[in-house]
């Protein structure tokens, strides 16, 4: 196609996209929900386009009781119902708390495409996918919700959300906080933003996780570029990285930028994504799966095997892969690709050194000139930190920042309690927005603490919310 | 042209527009003041428009001393020079505070024309003409600001706006506290919107400060409106009419409705621009203009003599008006009448029994299509109400809302304060944001020490801007 690819940490960006629905009009497939539109403007914020589609949520109201709070997951980069499906938190507190229960599924996803089969053609239709047009269609949803749900007329609303969504859900107390009463924003990575926070960070933590998981474990992973990069220059070392990996076609020099890319994102998804039970988030892995790569990754002799073999486990822990095969991105759409070149701009980089990665520095001129060539937008880097407040965000209140030591994404958000009202929780073994996921046994005891204070939180929130509205 | 015109109340919405600039790139015609430009985009929420143009801003560095205020005029609607001339208070409390003083311009007024001559054509052109936008504008000139003017790298902010741009001036301190460390909103009436005040309260506040200025004065212009009718229905009735108001064009009876708007209009604006001294802010008048007015009105035998007496004095005070024209608006250019048909929608109505007017109701849907055949775009009536918190703002901080007791704008105003840092002043016997204007010795008590008042606060909030960074 001749397209430039997008640098790796453009890619890395597309952290949690799970798989983007078809565009078909059906029912909720998710028990216990049923699914309702809203209908917004493409446009909030200019009247050159006066446009209107419609917003998808689901909504639970199995244990409402009228004027008991409702609990919003302000949904981020992927079909709502499979963000519904791997969110336990909302529904388990619900019973407590007399609450709603609403996903709302953010625009260019799933089914809330505002264009259906055009929205992607180019930047006239694809233009309005940002986040501050997100979070103006969730205020509308919520004006809407109290203006046709029956005893949500004097509801709190609480919003929820995780990774990109629970930067949303801390946005959205902050720009629309009449609406919103409070929020639990888990790996919100609010600050990961050019200039405020150092691009080496994730490498930093990813390569920690990795430590903590298998001793040696890095530095093997270190040690493997060089080995990868040497087999990359001959014939034989192509056929035999092309049947170590089982790869789909075989490898050739010039794909060997991509085979490195495609580990370095590899490693870096492990970390987010090592939870304690078997989970099939971004795909089906085993309890642990940093440990069990690090198992495979030390066991072997050979450096390469190692690695191959780890990679194995990520893309064929059920069997039912035939091949693997590095052009295809690890998740995500073409609507986070684009966020990423636009407004999402969190810089990664690594030195290899301080980290296991080989080193990639962060080149904003190459980024910017691979998303003009793919997508006709240049970034807006600074954007996101002049619209979102950068690190100076006190002025807010009521919001949660929940965080896994786990994950690398942890960098980038809120790990100290800024003031009373701004609470950081960093919970100890956990890795992406555990907390979020449903109960199980096998959660670190951190995890539960966790949840049992934000529960605790919210029902102090709830308890100033009536006394201020009855004052 | 065939054009419907636009319901009395949108025009009304126009209550400061000062004549706008011509196109023309040149100086600043204020002295002490320097001017500049900075790029913004024309659309800051959307990459469907990626176009960028010069948002113009005058600078006065007279008083500053590095690391001291910048205080920031967010402009309204109008030429940012004629604001400078309008306004006292930045440039004299500036030497106190070693005060950085800038006044920024509009998006679409004076300079600022996003699109120059191109900038009305259509929808595709105005259509970014909204609050939203310019505040995201005033924004990027804050991070401009700070990273070209040198000694303000650590400066706290302050935005100081009077009627449209006080509501600018709060909600720059509501959606981005970061870049702002406190505002002092002048006759903002960020609660005049459609649900969330009463429409007849702004004629309530007119007809009292008429009742104020002068005994009987209200009962006289109350009953000329069945006076005025009636003699608008024969055609020597009308040669009076035309004959008392020494109109231009003979009136028909066609006419009628137009010059009762026009009259209607008339009062509301005497009421709003009330000052003590002869002032020149949207027409030349001696000092207290209402009070003139009413003496006017009471001392003639006949009621319409009375009426057309004190029209007279609002278009002719300088004697230089050759015959009164009704189909002029009183002021304002096309772009506030944009912003009044959709966004800006602060609906005003009268009973003709608790006020002077005769009986005008709110009516939404003739508003909308007036609006839609001017302009091609329909009202978003409940929007703003939705982005800038309705009457709940109580998550907001550091802003002081002062209000003219005179003033019928104050009705939206907020006239109580809601917190230790949002603080109301209500300022007896002033008008539309008198605080702002120049000092001058028949400021009434009230307003000298409103701003007494308003340099301790922002005494105090320099401090804990300065206290807060070094912690």
């Amino acid at each position: 196609m001749g397209e430039q690819r997008v640098p790796l940490v453009s890619l890395l960006l597309a952290y949690v996209v799970l798989n983007q629905g078809s565009c078909s009009v059906s029912g909720t497939n998710v028990p216990g929900y049923q699914t309702r539109y809203v209908e917004v403007q493409v446009d909030h914020f200019s009247f050159a386009n006066s446009d209107t589609f419609q917003l998808r949520y689901l909504v639970n109201d199995t244990y409402f009781k009228p004027g008991g709070p409702v609990f919003l997951y302000t949904g981020n980069e992927g079909d709502i119902e499979d963000f519904v499906k791997n969110t336990g938190l909302l529904i388990e507190m619900a019973p407590r708390f007399g609450a709603m229960v609403i996903f709302a599924e953010h625009r260019y996803y799933g089914q809330s495409l505002p264009y259906g089969q055009d929205s992607f053609k180019d930047p006239a239709h694809l233009g309005y996918l940002t986040s501050t047009q997100a979070l103006a269609d969730f205020a509308e949803l919520i004006v809407h919700l109290k203006e046709t749900i029956c005893g949500t007329e004097d509801s709190p609303v609480f919003a929820f959300g995780g990774s990109y969504g629970g930067m949303l859900a801390a946005w959205i107390r902050m720009k629309y906080p009449h609406l919103v009463a409070g929020s639990l924003a888990s790996a919100a990575s609010i600050f990961q933003f050019p200039g405020i926070t150092d691009c080496e960070a994730y490498s930093h933590v990813a390569t920690r996780t990795f430590q903590k998981s298998g001793a040696g474990c890095p530095e093997i992973i270190r040690s493997s570029w060089d080995v990868i990069q040497d087999l990359g220059k001959t014939d034989p070392g192509l056929r035999k990285l092309t049947s170590m990996f089982s790869l789909c076609t075989p490898l050739t020099t010039d794909d060997m930028p991509t085979l490195v890319d495609w580990l370095v994102n590899l490693w870096m998804i492990y970390a987010l994504i090592d939870y304690p039970y078997p989970a099939n988030f971004l795909t089906p892995l085993p309890a642990w799966p940093v440990k069990e790569a690090c198992q495979l990754i030390t066991s072997h002799e050979d450096v390469v095997s190692g690695v191959a073999a780890a990679a194995k486990l990520y893309f064929n822990f059920t069997g039912q892969t035939a091949c693997l095969d590095i052009s295809q991105p690890y998740y995500g759409g073409l609507a986070w690709q684009y966020q990423a070149c636009t407004e999402q701009i969190e810089p990664i980089c690594s030195d290899g050194v301080n980290d296991m990665f080989p080193p990639i520095p962060w080149d904003l001129a190459a980024f910017s000139q691979a998303c003009y060539e793919r997508w006709k937008v240049r970034p807006r880097p600074y954007w996101a930190v002049t619209e979102y407040w950068g690190r100076n965000i006190s002025a807010a209140s009521n919001i949660i920042f929940s965080n896994g030591d786990l994950d690398p994404w942890s960098v980038g958000c809120v790990l100290k309690s800024l003031s009373d009202s701004l609470v950081a929780i960093v919970m100890e073994d956990a890795a992406h927005h555990l907390d979020l996921r449903p109960s199980d046994p096998a959660d670190p005891p951190s995890v539960v603490k966790a949840r049992a204070q934000e529960a605790a939180i919210i029902k102090k929130w709830i308890q100033e919310y009536h006394s201020a509205t009855t004052r």
